[in-house]
């Protein structure tokens, strides 16, 4: 019965299908293998934001990128 | 005074204007029913999500979907 | 498959366990009668917020109590 | 190590890059000085809501709008 | 950089502190697997949400449990 | 009408009544000068999450604090 959000950076680092479909898979075993959960209603959600919505260390992580 | 948030499908399974001013209305009616909250500070958001990016039973609903 | 959260003010103004149970009822129906959800996939949390921990009008709603 | 999320209405009210960028760095300025806490693991996202998902008073903002 | 966010039931179904850093711990490292993140900056935050405040199918966790 | 949620470690390191009402206060501000958000419709929450089910790095903070 568990619910898990998970964020990460849309945009040109957005993941692929393929990838998304290993995050649900991966986070849905490990609630079943540590606590045990029933994967039939554990439910997932990956939500992609853009670079200049997030923010780490006080800036945009688009300004974080232009350094690195 | 109350928050809620309201996570659905989206992509073809969004809802449409009308259908989201009705969720809109009827959780806030719900709120001053049950709980006698003021609609006028009651806030509500709908996120409609990919069905690449939700997942239930450890697969994407995009890949259930395909099977039913 | 929605996934509903709903935040209220806690401690002297929290729900009863009824009042909660009717919120959980209540909003997994209006997602059945506006979008024909299945109510058997349909999560719903509730969260009991402090009134030292909400704010509107740039104040706790501790602060705005007192006055009203 | 805090995380904090700003809800906001999108669309032809959303926020500019510049202005995201000034909120991200004033309320990571705001966890400093008030609770001293470390700006580089300070995360900050911020979500635009389209005005057609997001409800006050038991009607969307699109329909609040009209009326101002 | 990516933030997750877990809710569980929690009281007598709360998981213990050693299960709640293996969570923390597998989910950071699937996060590296899958999307080559950096776990130094993977946030997670997991909430334990009382059973008469989880709702599944139309009823609290706490009406379902009695049942099984 | 923006929704703010400040997410900080509970516990010992909780903020104190004063430092949450200045959070709201402060982040209230900041949403009106940049983006002239009204004040009276902007809602702050905050959650004092515990330092057993904070991660960051992989592991809690609780095992982090002990290392510093």
């Amino acid at each position: 019965m568990p619910y898990v959000n998970i964020k990460v950076t849309g945009g040109s680092e957005a993941p692929s299908k393929e990838q998304k479909a290993k995050l649900i898979k991966g986070v849905t075993d490990l609630l079943a293998d540590v606590l045990h959960k029933n994967p039939a209603t554990t439910v997932v959600t990956i939500d992609e934001v853009d670079m200049d919505n997030w923010g780490i260390g006080g800036e945009t992580v688009t300004e974080r990128r232009k350094r690195s």
